[in-house]
């Protein structure tokens, strides 16, 4: 009989993703309310521009500008307008927990966990099985 | 001269407030990956019943489901369907963070921090000032 191995450890919020227009705009206001632990960053592959808000219990809020027409935030912006985009949840063994998922019958975005920024392996399930929420799945490599 | 006191203290992420037509149907996703420490909780002045997912680092997913047609939730689903309706960020001075806030001119939805579930003081930006997020704000009390 096949050991069937349940991933029941630890999940942290990891970040929560913002689909903005322009961060130069938008990050007045995160400023203006006392959050001033901010990074930047471009990643060109995926077509964002990123400003990390970084939080004290190890997550953070990202606010996410497309770099151009064709970044999926721009369509999310063009379909949506601006606001909240996806969660991510970190945990220790994404393998695992994507097996669970699958176990499940959950609709993944990408079956195999992908290389994301910062060295994080990053997967995502797609809002049909979530009822609509975009979730994102990573752990550090 | 008045001496201008910023609020510059920590910023924890609190919980994601999704709003979900049943959490009957939408807790077996949240379980099946793997998540097991659930607690459920109506709050009937504020017409919805939550299921809080505790994470981690002191974070957790709230869904919230409907208790009326009048709750906040209903209306919510109504326009924009099922999906992430509202971020928190938890802070050690509420007092302090709206007033940083309030000298900003972002619209708040209450002027001062109202009594919330948990013996938490809680207050709302309106999405106007946030670039479409409805951000609330906590403070242990």
């Amino acid at each position: 009989m096949e050991e069937v191995k349940k991933y029941l450890g630890a999940f942290n919020f990891d970040h929560v993703g913002i689909a903005v227009k322009s961060i130069e705009e938008s990050i007045g206001f995160y400023q203006a309310m006392g959050i001033e632990d901010i990074v930047y960053e471009t990643v060109e592959s995926e077509g964002v521009r990123v400003a990390m808000l970084n939080l004290q219990n190890s997550s953070k809020l990202e606010l996410l500008e497309p770099t151009n027409e064709a970044s999926p935030i721009q369509k999310f912006l063009d379909k949506r307008g601006p606001g909240i985009h996806h969660i991510c949840l970190r945990v220790d063994d994404i393998v695992q927990v994507m097996d669970n998922l699958k176990r499940a019958n959950v609709r993944l975005i990408n079956d195999e966990p992908k290389k994301g920024a910062h060295n994080m392996m990053v997967a995502f399930v797609h809002p049909k099985s979530t009822g609509g929420v975009l979730l994102e799945v990573s752990q550090k490599s």
